[in-house]
């Protein structure tokens, strides 16, 4: 046999843990609403692309190019022009395997080990994991509950460049910001290009979530308002149609995007999984995404209640304005780590705050709860469940469901 | 504006060239037959599959985990204890996209700048030239008729431990090798894994052309001789299927495996991709491959057709065992890389020589011509221009078609 611990490379990541299907109560993961996926839509819209196009799998990028079909870059910008603001043309699109690859081919662009980038002091846990694989520092933005604090934006990039450091870019979730769902207010994305464009610092936008905003309505996104790679736009079909697809895509300029491309060495993304979307998305997005939320505030709602019978007062947040998470304070005497590792042992499970967070002390006593897969039954049962494991190792809630234990 | 070339990192690779569509004789690529393609029976398998499961593309990973949809995985345990020799389960294969996929989370497992690899002296292009990316020795290894020279790979490991060099792998293609198109016989096999191991050096086989040999006959695979890490097996469907669709596979064991899972940072592979793929193979795959390889055969026959009226005895190779290319040795005189450059200009599209070997001098001459996309008749008319070109460049051939120039 060969010994592979004498090759590996150096730091190498630990091995992943074998995969033992989904837990029952499951409030991780951008799992999304099962009976709302279109499948007979679907299934039309496959007959049609493929009778039409289905030849073209033959060869690589379905006679695209590299930067992805046509027609999926068609859509998205008819989409991104009326929904986000941003002016574009199907050349400044890539489609990416999820906006997990476009934030990666990001990362491989820019990032080197000692690195410095500067992210919201609350962020998505498969982010902040990625970019400490690349030795980065990574400086906390305070977030309030409309998102960025921009004053506080200004003190960190000044304070940075007092020690000579300029980031390599900021990252943020503006429209319904991962994990605590605020949306940043216009005006704030308009101070916040100008500042950081005043440090030299390109802005990565990852609005993965903006189409779950529950009125609809969302601020125009800062690569409309920029119009140029001041900013990096990354969105996503993950979150608005189906996570397993593994559709993503980046909004640049040519200098970025034929930096992107070439270190897109996958030879392209799933064709049909393009070809489906883009069929589907041409006839059916709106009214999806608009019944989509209607489906995902009422789980919304329904985990809020269970947390208010459950917890009472000793869960604390803020109602987000769209998505599919829920961003919790429990009292500063629980640990959350130890709580999901509880909370696992006896199938709940749930994002540790600290995974969440630059500063895990900040993280502790926090915690996400993903809302979209679990049916309201599922979600109910859970919540009840999780509370009776605080309880038992924390001694909080003290009091559940108005009985003292 | 931001200056991007002030903030990407060091030793980026070169920028991408701007997609300006396919050239009309385009021999180049891993492209396959159009008409090939069973467009109504991936509409079929796409109805079938996405009614019966169509929901779970709401989680992540189809409830089948990280390492891929599990009915694509069986089907392949099957495929693969049949036409390959290899036994394994489900729990053994990483869905990847595309072979390409696969490669790059070997590498990225084992390699550091540095780091020494063994090769084939001719070999896959976008290989070789992704390596480079590592800043690796890439060490050659003779080729014969046959493939791999076991004496000389030999020789070759031997010199390198002299020298305290432990390579960290043996790349092959060995079934319809990239570009020769030989078939390693089943003796080399065994002496080459043999080999391998005394001097503790994994294999790396990739099998992506094994279902396009003619005979429909291949030699075991190694990995099936080893059963274990000693090789690590790359397959795909890309070249017996369809390249847009961005399906390929790795076979290894557990400590292998958990380390290229947590590299695995794209969340999945396309899950329509995916599951149309296993529904379809379950009932056609090899009435399809058999089908597609007499039709490569044709191709391959109207192309070694073409060359020697037109290139008579100036155009020299070894008749392929299989697959979608044919490697040609030209005169001396002939530098493929200029020969490339004069031929892009008139559309016709070709891999010189020295893209797809170590030695660029042992590659200078040499030619790879694709020829599954093309009609028969663009094969004929690519051919004669090609021809045209390299006669009016270099002076050879001398005579086209039996006619003096």
């Amino acid at each position: 046999m060969i010994d592979y611990t004498t090759l590996f490379r150096a730091n190498l990541p630990p091995a992943a843990a074998k995969y033992n299907g989904f837990p029952k109560y499951n409030f991780v993961g951008g799992h999304n609403d099962a009976a709302s996926v279109p499948v007979d839509d679907f299934i039309a819209a496959a007959s049609k692309v493929l009778k039409r196009e289905g030849s073209t799998l033959a060869t690589y990028g379905l006679q695209s190019g590299p930067q992805g079909y046509c027609a999926l870059r068609e859509f998205l910008v008819k989409k991104l022009g009326r929904d986000a603001g941003i002016g574009c043309t199907a050349d400044d699109i890539l489609i990416t395997g999820g906006s997990q690859q476009g934030l990666e081919l990001v990362n491989s662009m820019l990032l080197e080990k000692g690195d410095t980038i500067v992210v919201e002091e609350a962020s998505y846990g498969g982010f902040l994991s990625r970019v400490k694989r690349y030795g980065v520092d990574m400086i906390p933005l305070p977030l309030d509950k409309q998102g960025l604090d921009i004053e506080a934006v200004g003190r960190a990039l000044a304070d940075l460049k007092s020690k000579g450091i300029r980031p390599k870019y900021l990252y943020t979730i503006p429209t319904v910001q991962n994990p605590t769902a605020s949306v940043l207010p216009l005006e704030r994305r308009h101070a916040l290009i100008k500042l950081c464009e005043s440090y030299g610092v390109p802005i990565v936008e990852d609005e993965c979530y903006s189409d779950l905003v529950w009125e609809g309505k969302r601020p125009q996104a800062m690569r409309g308002i920029t119009g140029d790679d001041r900013v990096i736009h990354i969105g996503s079909f993950s979150k608005s149609i189906a996570p397993a697809l593994r559709l993503g895509y980046i909004v640049a300029g040519w200098p970025v995007m034929s930096r992107l491309l070439s270190l897109k060495t996958d030879s392209g993304t799933g064709a049909i999984d393009q070809m489906i979307i883009a069929e589907y998305c041409e006839a059916h997005f709106d009214n999806h995404v608009v019944a989509l939320r209607k489906t995902l505030k009422r789980k919304l709602d329904v985990l809020t209640e269970a947390l208010g019978a459950n917890f009472g007062t000793a869960a604390e947040f803020e109602y987000p304005e769209g998505g599919i998470f829920l961003w919790i304070k429990l009292p500063d005497s629980v640990d959350t780590a130890k709580l999901f590792q509880a909370a696992s042992k006896e199938g709940v499970s749930l994002n540790p705050g600290a995974e969440w967070s630059i500063d895990p002390v900040y993280g502790k006593s926090r915690l996400r709860l993903c809302f979209a897969n679990p049916t309201e039954q599922t979600i109910r049962e859970g919540v009840a469940k999780l509370a009776e494991i605080c309880n038992r190792e924390f001694g909080v809630p003290t009091r559940i469901a108005n009985v003292g234990r």
